[in-house]
């Protein structure tokens, strides 16, 4: 498995994708094409819109991007896609499509023969266990919360630390995050802002400038710094 | 009907209820004893002990609070209450276990015909036709995410303004309120902190001192002052 798994696509005053293209670059080094999955941008854009978007940040890896919703038999170009990338937006609604299309598990099956992922934001939730340490509002409700579970943890992207400072009285991500762990045994990473997860077979690192935070069940929680493996 | 619908249950610097206080005193005036359900807290606190600070923060107004979880029969207990407090902590936890323990109809049963609500946060968020414009995290998965609908809109508590100042790049309340409507056709009012809803029969009205945040579908976001009536 290769794969990237970015907490977000974006980081504040830069471009779309453009934090990442230096480790894009080697990642998709010999891609030509690469399916990519709109599915969890909830309105605002079409799926068009958003595959523009895609194909912009990814002019200078690769020069083909095609949306899925272009192609006949959505399963089959999963199966047969050299490279795929999913992109961020509601993880309720990317996840509700991928099981209701039946292509959660296509997905899982293409990645795991090889072809080479990209996953920011909702689409980097989806590579843990499950859904549920993703931030987003339950706009729609999937079947099932269950994902492809590639790392045998939960992600939790767009992690913000506790601001000491605030009077709103709405639970610190840290709290939720335990709150899940009452109920689950599944680690949780919580991924910074500019900070990405490299699977390169067996070997799943960190990447970015920023630590991640470790939440392991019954453990205080620690950080990691970058370059650091994420075995558990 | 007669029900105070809260944000939030503690103000930054106060005590538990204390703001809500003066006019729980005059909602609860012939009330002796309330049906409190703990079930929304995930963890840290245990029923009994969430029964008893739920018990400390209404002492000046009802001499008994009675947790649910020590009733024998809890759907009797809901349906014989003359007074019902469902206290905040995660919603998809708390709307699982009142479906699964079929208590969702019998609390919107009891409340219709009469007993005397309050809810806060969570307890908030089940007013409404839907869960699914709660903030919080999808740490177990409810069976539907229908709630009471005594309100014919939905509420997002801990209504939070958009921060032009911040650098992180997760959606801000209102994209993910509007992202909600691109799916639903529910209004919806974001509540800020220290804003209750009252229902007084027929009467339903925005109280506290901060204007209420109102989404309606295909219309500009706007506000409502304190005072105002929430007809849609």
């Amino acid at each position: 498995m290769q794969a990237i798994i970015a907490s977000t696509s974006t980081l504040h005053g830069s471009h779309y994708l453009e934090y990442l293209l230096p480790s894009l670059k080697l990642h998709f080094k010999d891609i030509n094409e690469i399916l990519f999955i709109p599915f969890a941008r909830p309105g605002g854009m079409s799926h068009q819109d958003y595959t523009k978007l895609a194909a912009a940040g990814l002019k200078s890896c690769i020069p083909n991007v095609v949306g899925i919703h272009e192609t006949e038999d959505m399963q089959q170009s999963i199966l047969e896609a050299k490279a795929i990338f999913v992109g961020g937006g509601n993880t309720f609604l990317l996840v509700k499509q991928l099981h209701e299309l039946n292509l959660m598990s296509a997905l899982k099956t293409s990645i795991r023969k090889g072809a080479k992922y990209l996953g920011t934001s909702a689409g980097s939730n989806i590579c843990g266990k499950s859904m549920q340490t993703t931030n987003d509002m339950p706009i729609v409700q999937p079947p099932s919360y269950e994902t492809l579970g590639l790392l045998n943890f939960n992600i939790n992207p767009h992690y913000l630390d506790v601001d000491s400072t605030s009077k709103h009285k709405g639970e610190s991500r840290e709290t939720r995050i335990k709150e899940f762990q009452v109920f689950n045994t599944e680690v949780v990473v919580g991924l910074r802002e500019g900070s990405w997860i490299k699977i390169n077979n067996s070997e799943i690192s960190l990447e970015g400038t920023l630590p991640a935070v470790i939440f392991e069940p019954n453990k205080q929680v620690y950080e990691l710094k970058s370059g650091s493996f994420l075995k558990f």
